[in-house]
């Protein structure tokens, strides 16, 4: 089940220039970055009432943030995670619906979550992400 | 100052697809639509966790979200949300510092708030609104 809605991602193609913008200019608090390796990401992580925005961007150039940025041109918003407290049960019930995966399992994700993309040809052009913290799972 | 990240909107070309897909697959709560004049959308409402979930779909097939989905070719994410406390004074900081805004001045918006929108230009190709709420402002 569903908990929360954990981040909302946007690509950036300079790390540096959008955590000025989201840190200083709008006055979000920067509360870390994080090379996630699982992602291909260097990310940057502003936490907002109950939620987090994180800037996401290649590590080393490479991965499948690169290839976004490059189809696109430039940044944007990249997708949504929700969080949830039972991620396999989820998997199977919105399979059963007729949902469609980017991977067959679930991932590592960065703090020790577990996280699955829904296809967003699945979800009206969304990319979802759904994660599951190690305190939430039922395992 | 940002005091909150109102809401995530998302552009749909079938509200009620996507309103049976957050509400009823994912598990969110509906808690309610509203057809939102100044922004010709037909809006859904799912509150999640300090923030909010908006599916918006052009009302009577026409407006800025309409054209956004025929450029597109199909929903997505369209736009953040954030809610200040004081709309005023952050446009006058944020266009000190070289932002520009999709209109001059702040106009109505949905619940009684005064909304404005950044360029995406100015803000990474994000879409990015600013919404003060009646009991937020300072007048």
């Amino acid at each position: 089940m569903i908990i929360a809605l954990d981040h909302v991602a946007i690509a950036v193609p300079d790390l540096q220039e959008a955590i000025r913008r989201f840190a200083e200019d709008l006055g979000l608090e920067l509360a870390g970055t994080e090379d996630v390796e699982a992602a291909q990401t260097s990310t940057a992580f502003l936490p907002v009432t109950g939620t987090r925005i994180e800037l996401i961007h290649p590590l080393r150039g490479q991965g499948p943030v690169a290839t976004w940025l490059e189809k696109r041109g430039g940044g944007g918003l990249h997708h949504l995670c929700f969080r949830t407290d039972d991620l396999d049960a989820d998997v199977v019930r919105l399979k059963e619906r007729g949902y469609r995966f980017v991977t067959e399992a679930p991932t590592p994700g960065a703090h020790g979550t577990r996280v699955i993309f829904i296809h967003p040809k699945s979800a009206g052009g969304v990319l979802i992400e759904l994660a599951e913290h190690p305190a939430d799972g039922h395992p």
